[in-house]
């Protein structure tokens, strides 16, 4: 059956249904790792690694202005499941002015007790939710996501890097609920040589024994699908090592769109694709520091991961619901990974918090009537407000790449790239005139306006009362990511005594964690 | 009826249809100025312009890997219509090493009458064959189309540069057949200002009247559409005006998608969409020099046009043959502009000349049976080989973007982009270690392989017998872009007299032409 066909049929399912009550939907959250805008066949990869994801957004609604809510993983995955951007919820860091921070095993801080995560929420619509794949808002216990609204989890709390010799730095542990299973490069092999790694086709089935679980007890369910195999070191399964045509990134991109495929496949077999949102994104722009064989493509936007430039923040998006989300829509609406909590509490009958601010939207208007909603995007590093964007226009206050110390060194976030002015080396301070960008017309963010034009002065104007409005009203959470200590690594996690792999964790000797970008 | 629809109907038309024998095939080849390999949505350009290119490549093949001949306008063209690389037809300059040429009005020369092109070669099999557009290979009268095989012409010999005041400069003139209907800015407005002018509708018109006539009379045509309104200065017509998602050049996009959508519409309404080859390509990549609103997007892809990096000579190009060509095909070949002057004889059933070399290949195992043929991009500047592609594989012999007098100025040909040793301000040689790249993980030619290595090695031996093999068979023909002369220029077109438009020439004097970059 041919691609066409494929789509046709769904056409005619999509039209042929009535779309009852959302309430009591399912909810599946994908959430890509460092994957970029640029990945996806239909946003122009010429590798045609995508074909399920290209017809996911043909029979759904493609997000070409979606943005995570901070360019590095940790603070966007918080912002995701909060609903609040990272200043708000605490993931983020003040030992230096305007720096990413994330969790490390060496952190000391993660998600606070006083923010409420979306699967808490949900609970009060008797959803059943399971995370599967990384969590990275903390790895001490009282962190992890039984401890936060998550019933069930099979993954692992941090970045799989490694092998590490368990002597100076212990491997990072893979979960299975609240005890680890074993830990990478140990139980869960990752070949960072040859790049093979069965994780993907172990989150897969995860997913859809899980989907399988809850639709045969009938039971409502939220699953967070979020693999880490186009994070470096990127890894594939035997199956797909080689097959892509742009490397071991390419074949890690083509395993996790067949997988995203089956598990789409799986809910039309389960007859539960008319009740059931799929929202697929990704944490943060491709990190293009790694080189071509461990990262992807930002697209023509400039820079990549850790940046605030469009690189760094905007991502793939893809909404799909079908029967209830008009087939093949293309929506301009700037949208943002704190929109699906939002989105998720709205469709599952849920009314959000209401002694905070949430900075998420209900994008339900958009995703059933294609309306457009008026909102800015807030680009921050740290704590620092770098850039807003309102409709076509960007505006920088703040401008930075990376140090010149760290750039000198090789680490370059904007390999290929470089902007005068724009891509600067050292902080560069613009709030009292801000460099400003039409992305419509020039999404690399190459040309900046004329400061002498009547354009400038509009925009400023109309960008000017967004930030002082925001500014106004933000009372910044209390900092999670400022304190490191060797001895909170995952030296023994819960469950290390079964496998006899506790560890021999050192004394604790705190510092100020530094965070170099 | 939706696009999903639009194209489940063509779908069930095209398997229907048992395909005959292609012999006197109508061809349509429908060539941009300018436009770039990311400007379709297609390809990721997420403004959503070209509905009608997508749903054209959605009925067709579309082309990732394919290649103009140079990065230049007038070379690009001619290499197209001779399907011999500009080396070989005259097209280039010998007056410095490397430098782009082409046919502006003081130009002396023009396609040598040794050169065969593809209406003369039509002829044999009386096709009836119209070019609209620009022309660019020579404005002298004995360079004109009608001179070399078309039958009709309306259109313009040079680039719409202008206003002129017609006294140190004449205004380029509009052509209908042998005779000069007006000049640009003149008869024929374009409103550099505000960007409007009606060029495209009249374009538009002329192709649409031309293929009625043809079906009308049964007459096997080849029509070669070559409208220039994404070439600086960028314009529409006042109802697509504004209409775009990013300014001017958008607006061009859209009316240009508009148009090629009425064509398609045109045929299928004749019923002679099944024995018409229509092939969509652009002569150069993006002119990302001039600014984003009078430029295109060249993607993931290095530099733009006058370069030999990827952004120069990486075209979007779509195959449509609705009952012959597989819809919704993705074809990974290398393809060239010459390759529609051999497949487009092979369709009309005419032999290629055999007393010289044809560097275009016959693409109909591609566009029938979806096959790969093995085969060399080369990419040249002047007489100068400067980089080759074999597979995935591209080698840099010569790297230069533009000189540093020029680029002090404020030209630059790589706007936010700069690798370093790659992009270089001066002309870097690398005959005996050449720089390597894979396209595949890095089609943003960013992370030279290193010559240390197994892979560098092997490619190097691979491109270098097909480097010189090439080299050893090469005649370069005699150059016809080298002399200027101001009294050449359009003063007094053939059919001035009539209009009272005739214009005072200078003495003859000429000189050989500067070629900057």
């Amino acid at each position: 059956m041919s691609l066409t066909t494929v789509i046709c049929v769904l056409w005619a399912v999509s039209v042929g249904q009535t779309a009852g009550s959302q309430h009591g939907t399912n909810i599946i959250i994908m959430l890509m790792d460092d994957m970029g805008w640029g990945d996806l066949g239909v946003f122009g990869e010429p590798s045609k690694e995508t074909p399920n994801l290209d017809l996911m957004a043909a029979q759904g609604m493609l997000f070409p202005n979606f943005y995570t809510a901070n360019p590095l993983c940790s603070p966007s995955r918080a912002a995701l499941l909060t609903g609040r951007l990272p200043v708000r919820n605490g993931f983020y860091t003040t030992n230096a002015h305007a720096r990413n921070a994330y969790t490390p095993q060496e952190i000391v801080g993660g998600i606070s007790p006083d923010e409420i995560l979306l699967p808490e929420l949900l609970k009060k619509k008797d959803y059943v939710s399971k995370i599967i794949g990384k969590w990275h808002l903390g790895h001490r216990t009282q962190y992890l996501p039984l401890k936060h609204g998550f019933d069930e989890w099979f993954g692992s709390p941090n970045c799989h890097f490694g092998p590490y010799n368990n002597s100076v730095c212990p491997n990072i542990p893979v979960y299975n609920n609240s005890e680890m299973k074993g830990r990478y490069y140990e139980e869960f092999e990752i070949n960072v040589k040859t790049g093979e790694s069965n994780l993907t086709q172990i989150y897969l089935k995860e997913g859809l024994d899980f989907i399988s679980q809850q639709a045969v007890a009938q039971r409502r369910f939220f699953l967070y699908w979020a693999p880490d195999a186009t994070h470096a070191p990127v890894y594939a399964s035997k199956h797909f090592l080689g097959k892509s045509q742009r490397g071991r990134y390419g074949d890690a991109m083509m395993e996790l769109d067949d997988s995203i495929g089956q598990i789409l496949a799986h809910l039309v077999s389960l007859g539960i694709h008319n009740k059931t949102l799929v929202f697929f994104t990704s944490d943060n722009g491709a990190a293009v520091m790694s080189g071509p064989l461990q990262s992807g493509s930002n697209g023509p936007f400039l820079c990549g991961k850790e940046t605030t430039f469009e690189g760094g923040m905007r991502e793939p998006a893809i909404a799909w619901w079908p029967g209830r989300i008009p087939a093949g829509t293309v929506s301009y609406q700037l949208g943002s990974v704190m929109d699906l909590f939002t989105t998720s509490l709205s469709v599952a009958g849920v009314l959000p918090p209401d002694d905070r601010v949430i900075d998420g939207l209900d994008l339900s208007p958009v995703l059933f009537n294609n309306s457009l909603l008026d909102r800015p995007i807030f680009y921050y590093r740290g704590n620092q407000l770098m850039a807003v964007r309102i409709g076509q226009y960007k505006a920088h206050y703040w401008t930075w790449s990376n140090s010149w110390e760290e750039f000198n060194k090789g680490i370059n976030f904007c390999p290929g790239q470089e902007v005068p002015g724009v891509t600067t080396h050292t902080q560069e301070e613009h709030t009292m005139q801000p460099l400003i960008f039409h992305l419509g017309q020039d999404p690399g963010e190459r040309y900046p306006i004329s400061v002498e034009s009547k354009e400038y002065r509009d925009v400023l104007r109309r960008v000017t009362a967004v930030v002082e409005q925001h500014q106004k009203d933000l009372i910044p959470g209390m900092p999670q990511l400022n304190m490191c200590d060797l001895a909170v690594m995952n030296w023994s996690p819960p469950g290390c005594e079964q496998l006899g792999k506790c560890l021999k964790a050192p004394e604790s000797n705190p510092w100020k964690c530094d965070w170099p970008h």
